[in-house]
């Protein structure tokens, strides 16, 4: 491991790959592409999917008017992307030969073979929730564990909810003392544009408890958690609803909660009077600020869905599941690369480059 | 009042009649046609509806082989009926001139101004979820305060969503005593044939606490309640998790709460593993049962939804909207005519009438 | 064949067999149970699926007070029905050993296996549209080819948007002669309960011609056919808009078209004034009215889509999927073995029982 | 008028307003503040809309960084304004003095009463499809009738999928003759976003013809159109099959259309073997295209979906509802200003400012 820790402190941008260019990858690229301190060297897949004859029609211009290199992974037909006219910019390994950092965004499972390859050639790695954590070291989450991460060569993000989740979790956490928390998750059963999944006019309930409840204890080690998960025929962002105990009987306040919500820069606070009716009402707000690709990081939270009950408080949240879990990704790579040494600044640094909180000052 | 009072404690069968014969007045007609010691009357309604005119086409003959005879309220224009041959059997005020109590389901509203006529004839009634508590001397529920209702003369039944959650709660408390509940409702946004109302790919969240945590406070006063709803483009049952807390601490196992609901005949204990993926897999059920109008009376609950939460409980349930008040407002019919004196004897009876519980035997 | 002439002319009631108990199997039992001159003697299947589940907690009564006898195909655990408690009356060739004519409903190309055994006990038997037309020696439509299946040993149904299209479409070809008809398939994705399909705020559409259009040019070979399918998100029954032709540059009036739809047994006219606002309004009908499962046998036709496009005639047409096969089924049973002579003979008898046209009077 | 005729001419950009800041009147701000020849003056609006508190957020920058400069309407009320610190840039009437020509949004008749205010201080107007035809003098779209425009004062544009299907039909017109259309229309029925307008698990018919065989057949008078219009519950993009027929019994090959829509600028001619699988694979597209808002101004055809009737031929296209007219209100400004005097300079002119028709190179 002494090739990869040559890489770190660097100076220069970091130089950062990303492999698998799907829904996930895609905002990876564009979320490196925003930061001020990284180099996106390129991106890598298999096959000229829409996404990627999508990069193609922009002739590979992608946010923050950078070019996306693209790379082949093995098993690549050259001759399909050449039909196509799309230029390719070398092998998949000759990437992870140029970058300090890999995100992995493959489809479930080949991460975990991917990481062969970043073991060979020494390069750091990141991998989505879909792996298996047992593929990293650390399972990470830039505001509850960012510390637990530095240095590390190979990170396992949580997954879409789970992040969101924690957010919220470790915000309360933060200010009393949390010690165990109750979900419930109305998840969008589909991405836009998924055709190869779907419900229709049926909710689907998973097995308690839900994983999301499991992964949180996994970081939260201190936190019990438990819930129940149930699928909606929706695309725009899962809803989450938490009840949160504090630790030692202490109450906590609708005031207190909805005071730390409104200070976290990745969660947005509004409400059902000022027009936020749900999950579209977020998505078409994302839409209308002309955010790339109708994205938003934050999640968001309804101040008025909190209520007390009892000691307890309980709160709904949004989750924008395709670009969620970007913001700390984008941490992992700086705690990875020990670009930052603490929470506060390497969160800081990601909000900035990617314009997250900027609202919070209206 | 005296007048309403001549009437109980009859021999023969009770008389009914339905005002309004929509969603719920046409299986509440069919919940009292199947009752051996009652006898429906007739059903009073505006206009030559589609559920109207499917009752004609079937020769006005409803469910049980019952005939239904049709009053019409004031305002009715005779001759939309003529138009299709509906026969009429008389007015409003007949039908309640000739009934010991009227079952109430009317439009939100209409029910308060009917009540006029209840008391100008001297005749009980039940009103559904949809009027105010006022229009009512109690607030009811036929497990959890049936002895409220004994020989009041107006009752109001709890709404769809609250009849299943107090069926569970009530169960449990019945059991262990519960302290406090935190509920998420997962709505469907219409009925199925619903061209009113609807939601598409939205999720859609009501301010906290949600009317039926407060509804639950009111029939189980020693309860704490609260909860958050939200709307889901479906149309086959709500959807709600419940985390319950006993009192003084004690401990609510997975076990001991499984046991509970698996005894109570208007709850039906399902598993994933079997089949029952969600709310549709029991919609889906009662129409292969070959169930009048693909109805359910049981609410549904997941077995391998219920989770212990230290010493909470968290568990699942399903609601049938469109049936699910039946029984319980039978059960009132029951209570308000004195018809039986207990909690057990009266939905017994209902429940016997009814054929619920049977498969327990199973 | 000689085996399978013996049976037919029968005095005593025709004995029929359903292989599969799903979707169609359990109304295709159904619809057998009300013919006065059958006889249900069993149905086959595989695995204890809650449809069988249902019917056992009905203790094997269907439809029409009729006792549903099962049989479990081969490789049927018969342990798993033990652990319901589900009787078994034999094996499937012992079912099919004990009837005159089997109903073959199994998933697609099941029944294409299921021939093997049918051959060898010389058995008659009608496939579902999911299997190939190879299967049968006749492609059947009850009103547009009943004579094609006199005496045949084999036919195959086609499936439930062909067979209500073809009702239209030959109604009006029996009326003034059809050339030509150009099609728009408006498709449900999925039926209710169903958990292994759907679409999610998604339209899909196939590659043209849809295999529907193709299907009628194989039943009215002097008909040219063409058509565009989308599926829907929707579970109440497809929505298909016809575009018809007549021979020889005839026109094709809206009262020309009005008058024959109106006077078609299985085709509903109805209108968008009178509260028929689309397919989920039609469901909701065949709820009120009471009808097993909530199922409709005729196709909606609605009167106020019926428009004029130059010599041409357009309009719209709704096919309750699960059920629109039925009627259609038992006139294939009724001309393989021969019980009517004729189309006008056959037909009017499956209606008969089936008690469809009742409304017509109305 | 005359007070009309001094602003046209300009050799310096042509300033435009726009009335009402909603789904379309964002879009058409972007689509103004896009191009060179113009300058986008201001906007108007009435309240503090969840879309101009996202332009605040963005410091009123919109696309191609643009600042909006916000007029209110009468009767808004400035301290609502004042209290989301939304800067205020002065009255409508202000920005109608301003201005060479308005791009009229409002919500549906609202355009017809702005009018009065437009002929006061003698500023041209453009109107959308939710306006009466009788507010303008022309009924206009760019590639049908562009010439009718030149000039005019005041024009209304087709509604998005009139505007759609015209690009579609007047594009084989202008190769064969098209003599008549019968189109079926499956509509979407709410925007992403929307919470008062919304079907769950239902389609919705309209009485026959469809407004938009009317009004296609106005804009094209030699053409006989008629259709139906289902509604579905999706919210990205409607689909419409069109059958269209010659002149003089010519044949329409498919080769003959295929090469038509392939050429023209404004359909994007896709398959479904390439992933277009309907209208959600657009809309993905749009946003993986990094497209602001995830728009698209071209119509999708699929070339699967081509097939011949007789002479007849039939196709699909897709029409992304909240972006397809904004080209064509841009042409309306170019022809009502006589910016371009031809069809082909002003549509060219559009096209290049608003980058259509650059992937036709690929």
């Amino acid at each position: 491991m002494i090739g990869l820790e040559r890489k770190v402190y660097h100076m220069a941008k970091i130089k950062v790959g990303v492999a698998g260019y799907g829904t996930i990858g895609q905002r990876l690229a564009d979320g490196v592409a925003m930061q001020g301190d990284m180099e996106l060297v390129g991106i890598a897949d298999l096959a000229p999917t829409l996404s990627i004859r999508a990069l193609r029609e922009n002739d590979m211009i992608g946010a923050n008017n950078v070019k996306y290199n693209l790379y082949l992974v093995d098993g690549a037909d050259r001759d399909a992307f050449a039909k196509y006219d799309i230029p390719v910019a070398g092998t998949f390994e000759e990437l992870c030969r140029s970058v300090d950092i890999m995100l992995d965004s493959s489809p479930g499972g080949v991460g975990a073979k991917n990481k062969e390859l970043y073991e060979k050639v020494g390069v750091k790695a990141i991998f989505q929730g879909g792996e298996k954590n047992s593929v990293a070291d650390v399972f990470f989450h830039g505001y509850a564990n960012y510390e637990k991460g530095l240095g590390q060569n190979y990170l396992k993000l949580t997954s879409c909810n789970t992040t969101g989740l924690i957010r919220a979790v470790d915000c309360l956490d933060r200010v009393i003392g949390i010690e165990k928390v109750a979900i419930t998750i109305i998840r969008r059963v589909a991405d836009p544009g998924d055709y190869h999944r779907g419900l229709t006019n049926a909710l689907q309930i998973d097995k308690a408890p839900s994983h999301q409840a499991v992964d949180l204890m996994t970081i939260m080690p201190h936190v019990e958690a438990t819930g129940i998960l149930v699928h909606t025929p929706v695309t725009h962002g899962h809803i989450i609803t938490v009840l949160a105990t504090a630790k030692d009987g202490k109450k906590i306040t609708r005031e207190m909660a909805l005071e730390a919500f409104r200070k976290h820069p990745r969660i947005r606070t509004v409400t059902i009077d000022e027009g936020f009716k749900g999950n579209a009402s977020l998505f078409k707000y994302a839409r209308d600020l002309g955010n790339r690709r109708g994205d938003m990081y934050e999640i968001g939270l309804w101040e008025d869905s909190i209520v007390e009950s009892g000691n307890d408080i309980m709160f709904a949240i949004n989750i924008p599941q395709e670009s969620v879990t970007i913001p700390e990704t984008i941490d992992a790579i700086r705690a990875s690369m020990k670009m930052q040494l603490t929470r506060e600044e390497g969160t800081a640094k990601t909000n900035e480059y990617l314009k997250i909180g900027r609202f919070k000052k209206l």
